[in-house]
C-alpha cells in the first residue's frame, strides 16, 4: 500500500472550482458543505465563486410560513414547474435542528423524493442550529454557491416564523408567505412580524373550508398596508449580529406599486401552481424594471459584508488569540459570583487590543 | 433658568443602582432600557448587579408556542395566580419586531392590563430586531435586572416557535410549550425543534374538540424519547452567536427521571392553572435536587459569558477601529464585483490585528 501525500489546501479549492466548473454533482456537495461548516477556506473559495457569478441571474425565492402550511409540498410542485420550463433548480432546505441528534431534522423532505433524482434539481437541508456566524449569511453563501454552479431558480424554504427565519428568507429577492385557512387564528399574531415580509401570500389547501375568509382578512390587512406611508418599503432585515450600522441604514425608502398578489393552491394536487410561478415571474420582472433589484442586492451586499467582518473577527478571536484560555480560566469564578461575565469580556478585549 | 451640569456616567449608575435598590419601578424601567439598548454603562451596571444577585433565587419561566395558542392570556393568569400566593412577577414578552416601524407589536399586551397596575408586577416588551449581539443574551441580562430588583418569578414569553425563540427560551429553567387542539396538524413539523425543548406540555383551549386526541400524540412522542438514549438530555440553546466552543460543549449528559406531564388549561377562564403552577413548582425543585440547576446555570453562564466577549469585541470593532470608514470605502467594489465581501473582511482583520 503506498499513501499518497494530502493535497495542499489550494490544490483542494482548485480540484472542487474545477468540479464545479465542468457541472460536477458532487463538487457541488464538497463545495456546499465545505461552506456550511466554514472549513478551511471556505472564504477563498466564495471570494473566487464571488467573481465568477458577478452579474448575477438566478433568482432566489423565500418560502416561508407556520408549520403544516405544506411548503414542502409546494415547493416540490414548484421545482417540477421549473422543470417543465427547462430551468435548473436548488433548494435550500432550512429546517429547525433537532437537538438531540444536532443535525437537520429532514422531515417530509422526503417528500421531496420524487425530483431528488433529477440532475436539473439539487436540494440541500441545512439545520438551523451550528451554523455560527449566522443563519442568513450561511444560506446566502450556500445559495452563491448554487448560483455559480448554474442554478436558475434557488428556493430557499424556511421551517417556523421566527426572526432567524425571517432573516434567512430575507436573503432572497422574493418572499412568499404560505399559509393555510386554518391560520386565520393566529393571523393577528403573525402579522406582526411575517405578514409584512412577503410580496406573495399564498393559501394552501385552499380547499378546506376558511379559505375564502382568509383571503379577505389578507386582504384587508393589504388595503391597510397600502394607506400607511410606508407601504411596500421593504424593511432591511439583516443578521442582528451584523453591527456598525447595517441594521439602522435601512432600504431607501422607494415607495413601488407592487400590489402583493393573494393566490390559492392546493399544493398536493397541483392546483394554482402556473399561476403561483407567473406572480413569481412577475415580482421579478418588476424588482428589475423599477431598479429595486439593484438596490436590494446592493443592502444585501452591504450587510453581508459587515456579517463577513464580523465572523472573521469572531475567528480570529477565538481561534488565534489566548481569547479561549482566559475564558476558561475564569468560568469558575464567574460560576461562584466572584467575577462577571462582564469583567471577563473586559479583560479579554484588554488582551486581544494588546495584540495577544 | 439655571442649567445642570450633565451628571457623570458613574453618578448616574449610581442614581439607578440606589434607585433598585429602594425598590423604584422607574429606575427599574431606566435600568432595563440602558441594558436593552446597550447604551454606555450598560456592562457596568450588569456587572455591579451580577455580583448583587450571586445566588440566584428567582425562578426563570419561558412559556412558547405557536402563534394563537394563548400564550398571552395563560401568562396574564399564571401571573396572577403567582400574585394572590403573595409572589412578585416580571414578564418579558419577546415581540415579533414590526419591519414596518422597528418596534415591537404590542398586541395582546394589552390583554394583560389586569395586572399591569399591580406595583408586584413588571411587563417588558422587548422586540426581537434590534437586540445586538443576540437577543438570548439580552433577554438574560434583562432578567438579571428583575431578578435583582427582586421579583421571584420572571415569565419569558415567546411568540413563533423558530431558532432565535428556542435561544431565547432556553435561557429559562423551565421550559412550557403552549400548545392548542388544532396544533395536531402542526406537530410533526414542530417536533423537530420546539417540542424537544419543553418540561411542560400544556393543551391550552382544551375545551375545544381535539385536546384528547393531542394529548396522546405528544404521549406517544415523549414515550419514543424515553426509549431514546438521549433522554431529557437538555440541549445546548447557546446562541449561534457565541463561537469558541460554546455550542460544543453541551451539558453533562445526566438522565434524569422528570417526566414531562401534559396538562390541559383553559386560560381564558382560569382552568387548569393551579395545576399547571403546582407542576412548575414541581420542576423547579426537581432541578435543585437533581443537581441540575446549579449545573444547567454554570452553563448558562459560560454561554453567555462566551456571547458577552463576542459582543464587546464587535463593539470595539466598528466603534474604536477604523473598521466602519474601510468597509464603507470599499461597498462600491462589492456592489460592482470587483472585491468580494471576504476580501474585505480580510482587509479589515489585518487592519484590526495591526491595532487601527
Amino acid at each position: 500500500m503506498t499513501t499518497t501525500p494530502p493535497l495542499s489546501l489550494d490544490m483542494r479549492l482548485e480540484t472542487v472550482l474545477a468540479g464545479l466548473e465542468r457541472g460536477d454533482t458532487a463538487a457541488l456537495a464538497r463545495a456546499i458543505s465545505l461552506v456550511e461548516n466554514q472549513r478551511e477556506g471556505f472564504e477563498q473559495l466564495l471570494s473566487e465563486l464571488y467573481r465568477k457569478i458577478g452579474k448575477r441571474n438566478a433568482q432566489r425565492i423565500g418560502i416561508t410560513g407556520p408549520p403544516g402550511a405544506g411548503k414542502s409540498t409546494l415547493t416540490e410542485q414548484l421545482v417540477r414547474a421549473y422543470r417543465e420550463r427547462g430551468l435548473k433548480v436548488g433548494v435550500i432546505a432550512v429546517d429547525p435542528t433537532s437537538p438531540f441528534t444536532g443535525g437537520a431534522l429532514l422531515g417530509d423532505r422526503i417528500r421531496m423524493e420524487s425530483v431528488s433524482l433529477d440532475p436539473g434539481v439539487f436540494i440541500r437541508s441545512m439545520a438551523t442550529r451550528g451554523a455560527q456566524g449566522g443563519l442568513a449569511t450561511t444560506t446566502e453563501e450556500v445559495a452563491d454557491v448554487l448560483e455559480a454552479f448554474g442554478f436558475d431558480r434557488i428556493l430557499i424554504e424556511t421551517v417556523g416564523v421566527g426572526q432567524t427565519e425571517l432573516d434567512v428568507a430575507a436573503t432572497a429577492e422574493t418572499t412568499v408567505l404560505v399559509l393555510v385557512p386554518e391560520s386565520g387564528d393566529g393571523i393577528q399574531t403573525l402579522k406582526a412580524g411575517v405578514m409584512e415580509i412577503a410580496e406573495l401570500y399564498v393559501i394552501n389547501k385552499s380547499d378546506r373550508p376558511g379559505a375564502d375568509k382568509l383571503r379577505q382578512e389578507i386582504e384587508v390587512m393589504l388595503g391597510i398596508r397600502k394607506g400607511n406611508a410606508f407601504v411596500n418599503v421593504r424593511p432591511h432585515h439583516g443578521p442582528a449580529a451584523a453591527k456598525g450600522g447595517a441594521g439602522r441604514r435601512g432600504e431607501t425608502a422607494a415607495k413601488t406599486d407592487w400590489e402583493a398578489p393573494v393566490l390559492t393552491t392546493v399544493a398536493s394536487k397541483g392546483e394554482g401552481i402556473s399561476e403561483l410561478i407567473a406572480a413569481l415571474e412577475r415580482h421579478h420582472e418588476f424588482l428589475v424594471t423599477s431598479g429595486m433589484l439593484a438596490e436590494r442586492r446592493k443592502q444585501r451586499l452591504a450587510t453581508r459584508t459587515r456579517a463577513v467582518v464580523n465572523r472573521a473577527i469572531r475567528q480570529w478571536v477565538w481561534d488565534e488569540t489566548r481569547a479561549e484560555d482566559l475564558v476558561n480560566k475564569r468560568l469558575d469564578e464567574v460560576a461562584a459570583g466572584t467575577r462577571s461575565p462582564y469583567d471577563v469580556a473586559a479583560e479579554v478585549l484588554q488582551q486581544v487590543r494588546n495584540g495577544k
